[in-house]
């Protein structure tokens, strides 16, 4: 997607070598940063320069790769492996990557290593970017029904499941792309999404730079919204999907899927069936939440007069609980968006269009 | 309520005037204001330094008193009333109240005007802190049957209906309170309730200065919660109830309701009944939602390295919508706490407590 007028990737390669947009710098400052050596792919995916499940596994990829242009004995496969496993431990998608490239690799000589690691890191990235291009081209006909309908489409999305958290495109975001580079006018409601402020800060920013209309709102007003027919359809991402259609995301998405159930807004799910966890049925019952920081509901980081800094919001003394995801219930589902095809959200939809996980 | 340990009201009289709490200090400071002059009391008024319907409508009535004071002739008893009235034009309480002071002392001579209005002032923050403390005696036992079932209570709360925004008590706070002081284990989730945050400022500062335990959580966090049995009763505050008990309230109110419904959790709105609106019946086709600036969502104000400044937190460039309240349905509401008693959300429930609107 485009940064001031001009097409990018979050991550990509330059002379030989790697390079990443400096995501903790957004939304203020646009920076890019290289990727050299291993270590410095190690610490762009623990500082959270790159976040999100795909970016952070291509990025752990070419990691592996450039640990390998560094030293390609089997040690140093076996420890690089280890050291980008333990920069983000609970990112299942860093382990496939990594657990992907090194199972292609430990079979070569040491002097094979490097080039075939570079060049699985790339296809894994370049695999992503069409993993979620095939979103868009399924989630498309959703938006282009209302735009014959009504002409301007008002789409709500939570937290950033935009190109930034992927190689490109996107999820929630890729049906918006496609729709707006086609010429429809489609405009987006951006819920801020508290309390890291993905929505305000990254999907703003996203949106903006390719030229996207939206407007960013709190996360209390969806409802609102949709009582008084702003909202057509809702489109988010999702961390990880039950085999029986149930769906983890960043806090606050069950919230919406209610409101929208309530005043029947179709609520889509846009996911790369990989995020597809088949062992799984009942969200709500078997997924365990991540409580994080409470320091990050109590400390907010913004533009103020000397720069970025962080400040308190949160009457001092007073503790904050922070659950980081929750669980929408399949029933709220309107469809799961995936690069097969739009889904029911539910186990024979999800089988209709995955077959073979159906022995899993 | 206490604040350090010692009983506060939001306003009160000492040496002959009237003193209040600033609250735009707050939480990050606590300083008390004097209102010597009807002028002081304007600007309390126009800058928010009191804010809550009720807390308005007593500090409008002292400060027509200290007009009276200063000049009690005919013409200034006009001027003063309208100078009050266009401190803060749309807050209903605030004209009920200068239109009640004003009746009274017209007939009067001028010189018995001033001690008849601020008697009259007085008369209005004290029958404020009854239906306030009445809500509580009503609510409480609500509570007290969730601690007999289970020991600690959980109670969820949206925005400021403390006893900052009354005379004393608040309203969903004041069976909190009452609880509290009676020995139950009561615990509240303060919802942080962007933009203008008054649950992380004003309702976790309160709670926390009367020792009643509590968590701040993000607005996106009540509904995961809820889902997990961590809810035990919600109770929020409204600005304006319609004859059929849809309830207008802080944007983001809706939202917790339709999680409460979902999970089986009772929600109660509390409300003096002069809030009630006998006029209006479909809350959401009805009542016109209030637009605030945009710059309320893109701006947060916090305490920083140098103080309490204010800081972006949207990306540079888009803009925010502001919608600052919204409507939820009487279907979602398990009972309205008044000053007489628990109602049914509905025009019956209303008409049992409240026989006398039956004419309106």
């Amino acid at each position: 997607m485009k940064v001031n007028g001009i097409p990018y990737r979050p991550i990509w390669e330059a002379d030989g070598a790697v390079r990443i947009i400096d995501q903790t710098r957004l939304p203020f400052a646009f920076t890019e940063a290289p990727l050299r050596s291993e270590a410095e792919a190690v610490r762009a995916i623990a500082d959270m320069l790159v976040r999100g499940a795909p970016l952070i596994g291509a990025t752990a990829a070419y990691g592996l790769a450039l640990a390998m242009r560094e030293d390609a004995s089997d040690e140093n496969l076996a420890a690089a492996h280890d050291r980008l496993f333990r920069a983000r431990p609970t990112a299942v998608n860093l382990r496939w990557a990594i657990d992907d490239v090194a199972a292609r690799i430990r079979p070569l000589a040491p002097g094979d290593r490097a080039e075939a690691a570079w060049l699985r890191a790339r296809a894994i990235a370049d695999e992503d970017v069409e993993l979620c291009r095939m979103i868009g081209v399924h989630g498309l006909p959703l938006i282009e029904a209302v735009a014959a309908r009504k002409g301007r489409v008002n789409v709500l999305t939570h937290c950033n499941a935009g190109w930034l958290a992927t190689c490109d495109w996107g999820t929630a975001t890729s049906p918006i792309y496609q729709a707006h580079d086609k010429g429809i006018d489609v405009h987006v409601w951006v819920d801020e999404t508290r309390p890291r402020n993905q929505g305000a800060f990254l999907t703003a920013w996203e949106l903006g730079q390719h030229g996207v209309p939206h407007t960013v709102i709190v996360d209390n007003a969806g409802g609102h919204l949709m009582q008084h027919g702003q909202v057509d359809l809702c489109f988010v991402g999702t961390d990880r999907t039950t085999r029986a259609g149930d769906v983890c995301n960043k806090i606050g998405t069950y919230l919406k899927a209610l409101a929208a159930k309530d005043n029947n807004v179709p609520f889509y799910v846009c996911l790369p069936s990989p995020t597809i966890d088949w062992t799984v049925r009942d969200g709500v019952a078997e997924i365990p939440i991540e409580e994080r920081r409470g320091e990050e509901v109590t400390e907010v980081q913004g533009l103020g007069p000397r720069g970025v800094e962080s400040f308190r919001v949160v009457a001092p003394g007073s503790p904050a609980a922070n659950p980081a995801f929750d669980v929408t219930p399949a029933r709220l589902v309107s469809g799961l968006v995936t690069e097969r095809g739009v889904a029911e959200a539910s186990e024979a939809g999800l089988l209709g269009l995955f077959p073979e996980a159906a022995a899993a």
